[in-house]
């Protein structure tokens, strides 16, 4: 069933670090497909921000040179959200403390979108 | 003269890379408060994407408790985009080519925003 292999992809992705707090699969118009996040985020608002930051970052990437959006990440003082195309119309985002080793995340998510790509 | 100082600021930063290729200062509501771009980006088009970004980077770190907004990364097919704020009111965006180390890039980002917080 590819609902059940999609949440397995993205709890054995949470699983890989303690550092990983939160991960979704979301379609590129901001709707849930799949999602495994802390009773404290809301899946409609997670959905909408990656979505808006999507489209803004492939609209930023094209107007000065970078060619296809392939992530984007964002820093704040208490942890990281990641986001990165899993195939054509589906976005991963992942959801990080801020002791998370970024390039190990990156990794993580990479394979994890991979997978993702896979099974869609 | 306090204009000078900032141009010298990105001046030194662009010369830190090869990989760099274009660097702003850029007040939080998008207007250019010091640039040194290629002819083929706009200033006008640079400040407004680096403020919708920082923008919607805000509240999606907020909406997600990621704290205060440092960072915003692009990564494109063809290279990086990264804006961190300089100062509250104030944003510095580089773009980088994709053979950037990106570990490096973010020093010298960070070292040349700590560098426009105190000249500002």
């Amino acid at each position: 069933m590819r609902e059940e292999m999609l949440r397995n992809i993205l709890s054995e992705l949470n699983g890989m670090s303690a550092d990983i707090e939160a991960s979704a699969i979301i379609s590129t118009d901001g709707l849930i497909i799949s999602a495994l996040l802390p009773a404290s985020m809301d899946e409609d608002r997670v959905g909408a921000m990656a979505a808006a930051m999507l489209s803004l970052g492939e609209r930023t990437a094209e107007e000065l040179g970078r060619g296809e959006l392939e992530q984007v990440l964002i820093k704040g003082n208490n942890g990281y959200v990641m986001m990165l195309h899993a195939g054509k119309e589906t976005v991963l985002s992942v959801v990080a403390k801020s002791s998370a080793k970024l390039g190990l995340i990156f990794l993580d998510a990479k394979r994890a979108a991979d997978a993702i790509k896979k099974t869609i």
